[in-house]
């Protein structure tokens, strides 16, 4: 099989170049860039690539993709799918979408968050919401990958939300993420001196994946009416860690909220519900793994529930191979069996 | 006027002794020893000292204490001063004892928490809790210098909670630390390979600083009656960021809360309300100042308080001297003028 | 093809493990750990395994450990295979050693700088000195893997030492490692509050990796004598930078020495040579690589060389994984086309 | 007396302005900034400063700066004070420049060196090259402050050299800095995703301060001709370490080095000779202090020298104050006994 992407200079384009390479079903992968005119060798376009031996870089054009390939992984800006996405809606072209394009069915909300034009309703329609450890792709050819910080705080959430174990109006998110989230733009907030030995809260109550975690934890449990989210930017490469508060409802314990827990993803290959044994970010650090602790305070009634990824992967490049794995019926950790190793 | 100190191993204490070296009312500091049998040169006791001229560390002894100094400060872990403390009680001895020994007021409470055998009742009530930007020494010789995480979270929430801003039972504290505050014990958290590129949350619901907390939420405003606290390790060597979450009571807005807390905090040169604008961490290392930042968002109705403070200066040493200059009358910034660069 | 790992607790054999997970030719990989009287769950001796299936850790037996695999890696401290070595030589049962026990062949010159009692000479010499970069295994079954500063360092030096571009004893490296060399166990220099932010030159003239270098060097070329080596620990995990200084025999220029390196490593999959573009330590983390690079300056005659690899993998258990496939003639990368992602 | 600052946006002006806000002498600190058309809130300039009462921010204009101050610093790019320093030169007007432009007296080199336009032979002649540990101002009013690394490597190598101690052919220094010394321009290399977990070797061979170590060491002692000199950047915020390395003549040994060292340093409230204990960096972090360990290897006849200062104090505006204290005849540690804490 043979897979594109566009996108390949950023973090999560690198990471997903990576993973594919090792992926037993993909044959071969064929890079198209935006700005280029001909063909250039990859290694210029982005240094960072292993490659095993040399490979061109292609300009963009939609037909030559769907002519060569079995599907295209985007993993490029908001804004760009949005406008690019036509021609593969049209010919039923398998998309999977790293961007947050597709990731709100009204578009209205989606100009909203992101200040840019939306994609038609029906095409937002049509896309399937790729939270792969929860959903199944009812047959969409178009997916809308999850970004991060939703992720994370989604798998954490589900089971609770979902089983009504909380008090739906008391949900406090307080994520936090390491830089790569932040990209590869030179930005202030980014700069060395600015951001190490420093934390910085960021985008207060502004965050686009409020309106993306909502959105699925309203389908979950229609009583959640707003979420309470926020993110701080941490001296780290990689990894989100998602701190979550909520009062339980009367009469949940901690036995109450585990079963659920360990019910809900007990068959899933990639999340470890850890229980009051918290997990630490190194924990999931090269893995496509969701590790979940869960401590309920009797005094307070609060549980707090800590979700921790691999932003780059579960959060992103992972997560998109997980989307490619269930839409072509391969065992769903084919090419996800990552050899990190947590110090 | 001359100063001892009791703990100049641990980095608290180090800290306290580099701002009395500045101190322009401060002759001579002295230090004291637990574990000495004679007096050696300090800089054995404590290579990373600063010293301008060679200076002895002596044993332990109370009443050389009480004769050649006018106050003592305790940099000791928690568990010492609850038993050393009766000779300076006695003599009504001016004492700074940064240790948690007497905070709480409750020896019950602090049995509970501290797992250690706590001060008399009596003595106990007869300290002042020298949350010094908030409180005026009422003329009590003992201070009980308060903890970091407690300085931080407190000053963040005073206004909130006296001016009856939020509604007390939605109070959720996500507190982050840098690894000064694990102190100089070789753990394994603490080590350079587990601590750095990840988060560790610790302690959950049994950090010793939630009940000293409380204790002043609740004499602020009675309604207050617990409180949902947790700690967080980043990797940084210096630095508190409390991330505080309450919902606001109906009617109040923006406007409402910044003005009680611009109110609160007008004539203190420690405290800077930085309203949306919200403060990081590198605003404040090297001081002794704390920033707050307050965001209220009208579709959750919770209020996002940002407090951030230099552990080891508003958090420890730098409070324990503020405490100093309260308790001798010295203007308040005497000695904590500090030049700090934030990049 | 079964393989016993001894050591699963440290860092070295966390990440070996890892490795042979994913290893086609492996099937199994058995953990032993001397200090156990009985099998337990593999995951109660190191959590930070990520296990798809329970497995046990054994008691360490040397005739089980021959009867069951059909080799065995050491990740154990020095002095450790000195004393265990013997039934595996006397049965001629493989053996990959990733300590330093085997890898000097002068019994005096190990007890000098391991200060431990030392195999027997026979062993010794007939232990092959696994660089296998450089070296065809000439049918040894005990493998020697070699150090981590050594690998960098050699792998840096050997054009220029075997083809004497270089003024033999003018020769300097200052090699940086990240905190990962410096292993599990809680040190000082290892704590977070002395190591972040930190940089700490050790073991001045005294690294064990000293005459482990010098030996090699001398094999290609006699007349180097003596080797000015520093280390330095830099707050990073991962990574080593060895950077190499030596002035060029008269005569020689970029081009020569350029040419030399391409010649020796044109058929290595794992090494490039990147010229005067000098690599970084983020070009190699996560991977079996090491890059070297190369700046001769025309003006004091010396040639700068910058050698980097990743401390656990080329400096440990990546080459350890090659030192298998080695000796038992698989594909040099097989289980070693690793997916990092350099930022 | 008042002091004039232009350039207090950048990292080293920052600091200057800290120091000078409590240093005794000075009364005022007027700062002025090229690019303004009218008085703007100094706040506003720079949100970083510590500011205890409002101040204003003036356009550019010698004419007033000599009318309303002492003197001036010049914390700003190289060729800025090239083009500026003509008013003050003719009105023998202080001037403390921390940019090199005036740190070289050959013109041409110069232009080799920053590729821009030097300033004038004669100007370049009369001022002072300020490396105040070493030389006494002979009464010029112009102070070249020294380069960051230069300090630090001149330092390490001022007995070394003046004494002939060591082969003036043999010098080898690799040099690390942390990411303060890139500056608060956002560059690629600076971006905390490529900065972090990473060390950089940068400008092989083209660093700046390369021709200004040399033309010092030629003063000392006109048998050094060359310099190897390569610079790496770690990731942390400030501090450099300068390792040198170079072979001692015979007859040379530890203690004869030793003494040299404590010789010429021995009334320098500033410089501490460490011997053997080599100093890390956090020694001297926040410091205007300079540290150096000494350790010489019998076995290959290499003398190391470790040489650490913070490089925005001693690097930057720690001996631009030392300049100033000694232009005006205030005792040399005048607004520099700073309170540090290292861990």
């Amino acid at each position: 099989m043979n897979a594109a992407i566009s996108g390949v200079t950023g973090y999560a384009g690198m990471q997903l170049y990576a993973l594919l390479q090792e992926h037993p079903e993909i044959e071969t992968i064929n890079v198209y860039q935006h700005d280029l005119e001909d063909a250039i060798p990859l290694i210029e376009l982005n240094p960072r690539l292993h490659l095993t031996s040399p490979q061109l870089a292609y300009p963009y054009d939609s037909q030559a993709i769907m002519d060569d390939n079995d599907l295209i992984f985007f993993a490029t800006p908001a804004g760009v799918t949005s406008e690019l996405a036509d021609p593969y809606l049209a010919a039923d072209f398998p998309v999977i979408d790293l961007s947050g394009d597709f990731r709100l069915k009204d578009p209205i909300e989606y100009q909203k968050w992101y200040k840019k034009t939306p994609a038609d309703q029906a095409a937002l329609s049509a896309a399937y919401y790729g939270l792969t450890d929860i959903y199944e792709n009812p047959g969409a050819r178009y997916v809308a990958n999850p970004g991060c910080y939703a992720t994370a705080t989604l798998l954490g959430l589900a089971p609770a939300v979902m089983c009504d174990l909380i008090e739906p109006d008391s949900i406090v998110v307080d994520a936090k993420s390491g830089l790569s989230g932040a990209g590869k733009a030179l930005t202030q907030s980014a700069h060395f001196s600015q951001a190490n030995e420093n934390l910085q809260v960021y985008k207060a109550n502004q965050h686009k994946h409020i309106p993306e975690i909502l959105a699925e934890l309203k389908k979950w449990n229609p009583k959640v009416k707003q979420l309470q989210f926020m993110t701080t930017l941490v001296p780290i490469d990689r990894g989100i860690m998602s701190t979550i508060y909520a009062k339980v409802k009367p009469g949940v314990t901690s036995n109450t909220v585990l079963a659920h827990y360990h019910d809900l993803y007990k068959d899933n290959p990639f999340i470890e519900v850890t229980g009051e044994t918290l997990p630490d970010i190194k924990a999931v650090l090269g893995t496509n793994d969701c590790k979940i602790g869960l401590v309920l305070n009797p005094t307070t009634g609060y549980l707090m529930i800590v979700s921790v990824i691999d932003n780059m992967l579960k959060g992103a490049a992972g997560q998109a191979v997980q989307n490619m794995n269930q839409l072509f019926n391969f065992p769903v950790t084919t090419g996800l069996a990552l050899t990190p190793v947590a110090f």
